[in-house]
């Protein structure tokens, strides 16, 4: 059986990826797609790698609504606020919605309009909204599998691409107890420039970008109450994003201080320790020790890469996570979620791997 | 029905393309990959791509000379004169070789020894190499396909990556009777630097090669012999290669003068005369008058795209083509040219398209 | 004696550069920049590099018109058609004008007019425009000098980025009447992104330009006319120019066929005319024979490396030149020509050489 | 009054970059460059930015030991464990070093010995050895200067890059007393590729740091006994370094506890702070609040940006710290030093300011 999906916001970099997964898709037919800003233009003419390969031209919004309304599902690559607006009418008609957008990712609407600046105007979807980072929330993301198998038009929230990022690289620290009170849990992750997104300014200009390297939104990146919740870190994490002169790829390095008391865990234990933890995800890849790595080996694919080191000296584990800001960290999680939503192998359209150089 | 590869010489930057689109064939099982110089080496601890997806070692060529031998085709990605030795005995055992190498392209076996400066060990082979360049060489894959499917091992000499972009650029023009003798045939290409191999070297350091643009090899180029046998342009051409600072990517523009005496076509017809030519070549796009290719828009796949432009102040024809340099350039157009070999869709295991930003 | 200096359309990319050049000479003080996009903001906020060693903010050109009519020299990195506007005045205040636009370069309104698409609006300015290339129109801005030091406001307009660059290549082949008539000389040059501009656009942004290559304006570049105006090439030039993924530099490869019936010249040959040729110009390296420009070796400068070599096979010879398009192709290049007007060494303020690495 | 400098080990790339400012300093004549691997080599052939701007040629150091004797000053640009053997011997001739390696620059040998498993064989001379940091460590320096003028031949270790960057951004937290104890410091910092040196391996292969971040080194990176040592932080320091797809640039993002109890300084407070601290030090520029170091705007100089930001949620500040690594990271600060330890303005022949883009 094939699924009619639609994606929305498709121009942007995250939709036209979403759009790029989804015309290879197995299971999915990519049935509409949609920009109001490059309504009427063929995608391979937005686009020149779909030239040739794909017929499909955008759509506005308002033009493609009644098509839209007849898909199973529809990937929301639109800003925050946009989703908010659509979300719940699609979700009456019956569409399920996998939103890439940050408007259903915050469990607390008050958080939300604190790191927003902005109401949040569908606070009763908000409990019935999956977190899609399957690899840790694949409970929830079963549940509404099964809510859609029973008829159900469901609501997957997709983490953020610096989230997802730390939080694989973290999580079974946090998991097995590991991390201690003793200071912050520091996050500094580094993103290549997609991640700054398709709007042409001073920051993505070539030339500013090239050959540079620099921080940006020290302690107000809205990234850092979405860690928090994934991770329980409220109040102790200081994550401080950077930006690289690369197309695609983000490298989460975070440290965090052991529990007072624990014994360090040697590397070859926190290896076996992630392996244990990654056993039954397909695309994690924890690294053997002595290894870390690398963005360039996941850059085009949905994998991500992760690795712990003991840090005996100073009482800290590090912790790091590769992935790529577009696949793992957007689009292609996206179009995860939607495989393990409608009953799909978790990887299926998602088993490509990286160009090896 | 699925057949058994190898690929040998694995371990380099065509090698190990080869093996990244063979792992994902549906009609080739990649059984056998070997490099002398990585025996033993797990494929994903060389090339982390890899790791967590694919459990195959380098093995070296001796160690693995009976599975080879047991293969129904061998993709050799070696230097030159190793195919030279390699090809003439699996050949005779009865796999069917796909070349990377530059061995069997050239027809003349003297014409390989004054470019090359060594002596052809294996002359007798030239006549039935199926020259592996599909778009351009159709008949003779078609005949080797015969002979395969008759039970004959064939050999395939695919074509190098400056004689691919360059010779889909002008192919049509020259076709079609188009390129006069009022000056050479110029052609001025650039490569990323995969094109210039996995040997670490001062030119291939990332310090030097970075924020660096540079001709190289003016008159020198052993691709030279090779763009003018398949053009048929025997002293009329100059071959001038340039390096710049990407991994993947290679831009042949080629500027031929129009024959004397002839109108110039226009946009238009120069683009209705590329799409008939290329109308049953699946990975090849003619890009709509007003556009040219961009290398970007092929990175990581078999695509080419390819335009042509009048220039009537100077009675001059200005063809432009893009391919990935290790995709149509080398490992593509092998599985391509196995493909056909092998009575399969030519673009069986290919039909990816570039990531789109 | 030092020289008021002003440079008006500073926020520029060629303009900044002239800023930061000036900023460090000898002989000339930057006393006004310009902008009137960004009049009222600190150099060193819109340009961090200056931030801690630079006082100057940006005044619009009207604030500033007072002090623009006290320089001596005025700078202009505006674009085409505002010089037009602007020179006349100037030249009328008694201030010399360098132009970095191309509204005085075209000998001829008429070319001009038709390359532009615009009327020229000081016509009677062009014959008393020196052409700034120093290297080959030294005696037209000796010329200048004199008349300036003879108390008379000059104007230079500097030559453009790609015709510095092919022009330093090829001048000595045509000056030699190497030049033959079989076939158009085809230039075929590469360009970093800074050559695109400042302006934030989709071909400026760092995930468009980077790790890709292409070709634009086919035939259309309106360097063309220029290039031919240097070389004494109408009709007979093929341009091409490309973009490729760095900042600066612009390496500009021409293939011009050999008069008919000559000799070929040997590379040594060749080597030891250009030496003879930029004998006295100390900003232009000739490589020695076996050697070819890199752009990298003079990025950040306003040196220029040329080199030719030979093509017996093809009657042809291939002469490569390699600039900084912001140095030599723009702000070195006016500030040198700066130098030769006002009486003061070629080089003053030009000398430093690339990093390194 | 000009002193004679020799740059031994000048081939590599901190090496040729002190011969880049040397040649430009107005107070040193530089007098011999040696490399045992390019002896006989002219500096223009080998870096070619060179080329036609330095007749000097590379010399062994054997060749050139007696011209070394007769230097004021050596700039020793050689791995560690080569300085221990070079230095005593250079300073028992009269000869001041500058040494660029680690081996001076841990005032206990043990700790040396533990990080670089080697011996240290002139543990004699570290006491004397003045720590090259100048905004840190002026004292020593100055204390170093009265010494040379009193006719002794001084020794100064340089900083090493990562420690520069770091202690520069973390400095003033630390001096006023601001570091706490809850947690460990985090530094986290990227750099650029010349960080990884000359020699060509696959880690410096352009197709394999390209389009890729990594980090290395976890926990064992021989720079942090260095940074523990200058800021006070014997283990409580973890530095985890990065690799990042530039040729120059290095940036430093240091989280640090704030001390329990304190309030926490707003951002201009911080400003001021910084501001003060560095109020004498003409090559650190504290950016105002909000804004952030960019490498790009240090590449290519001996300046450095610095700024910290509050971050109340956590109780951590974050500073950061930007540095061209071959530049205040290595070649500059050497130059800085000698500046200092002769008498020098400090920033002679390092006023130049970035390339704005």
């Amino acid at each position: 059986m094939t699924y009619r999906a639609a994606v929305v916001g498709a121009a942007g970099f995250a939709g036209i990826e979403c759009v790029r997964l989804l015309l290879a898709h197995p299971d999915f037919e990519l049935a509409v797609v949609t920009s109001d800003a490059l309504a009427g233009t063929p995608v391979g003419q937005a686009y020149p790698a779909f030239a040739g390969a794909c017929d499909l031209a955008f759509r506005s919004n308002e033009e493609a609504r009644a098509d839209l309304a007849g898909c199973d599902v529809a990937f929301l690559a639109v800003p925050h606020t946009a989703s908010l607006g659509l979300t719940p009418q699609l979700i009456a008609q019956g569409v399920s919605v996998i939103d890439l957008s940050a408007d259903f990712r915050l469990k607390d609407a008050a958080v939300y309009e604190q790191w927003y600046g902005v109401p949040h105007t569908a606070p009763d979807l908000l409990a019935q909204a999956a977190f899609g980072l399957p690899e840790l929330t694949g409970a929830q993301l079963a549940h509404a599998a099964a809510d859609r198998a029973a008829g159900k038009a469901v609501l997957v929230a997709c983490a953020g691409c610096y989230p997802t990022a730390t939080s694989l690289a973290a999580a079974p620290l946090v998991r097995e107890g590991l991390v201690g009170f003793a200071g912050p849990v520091v996050v500094d992750a580094v993103s290549g420039v997609t991640g700054a997104g398709k709007r042409a300014t001073e920051r993505t200009h070539f030339c500013f970008a090239n050959e540079n390297l620099e921080a940006y939104g020290v302690g107000t990146h809205r990234h850092t109450p979405e860690i928090e919740q994934i991770l329980g870190l409220e109040d102790r994490l200081v994550f401080t994003p950077h930006l690289a002169p690369l197309n695609r790829g983000l490298l989460s390095t975070v440290t965090v201080p052991l529990v007072t008391g624990n014994a360090m865990p040697s590397a070859e234990e926190l290896t076996a320790l992630y392996e244990g933890f990654y056993a039954e995800s397909p695309l994690v890849t924890v690294l053997p020790a002595g290894s870390l790595p690398r963005t360039a080996s996941v850059a085009g694919t949905c994998r991500a890469q992760v690795a712990a080191v003991p840090h005996e000296r100073a009482g800290a584990i590090v912790a790091v996570g590769a992935i790529d800001n577009l696949g793992k960290g957007a689009a292609g999680q996206a179009v995860q979620c939607a495989n393990l939503v409608f009953g799909l192998p978790e990887a299926a359209g998602l088993s490509a791997v990286a160009v090896p150089v």
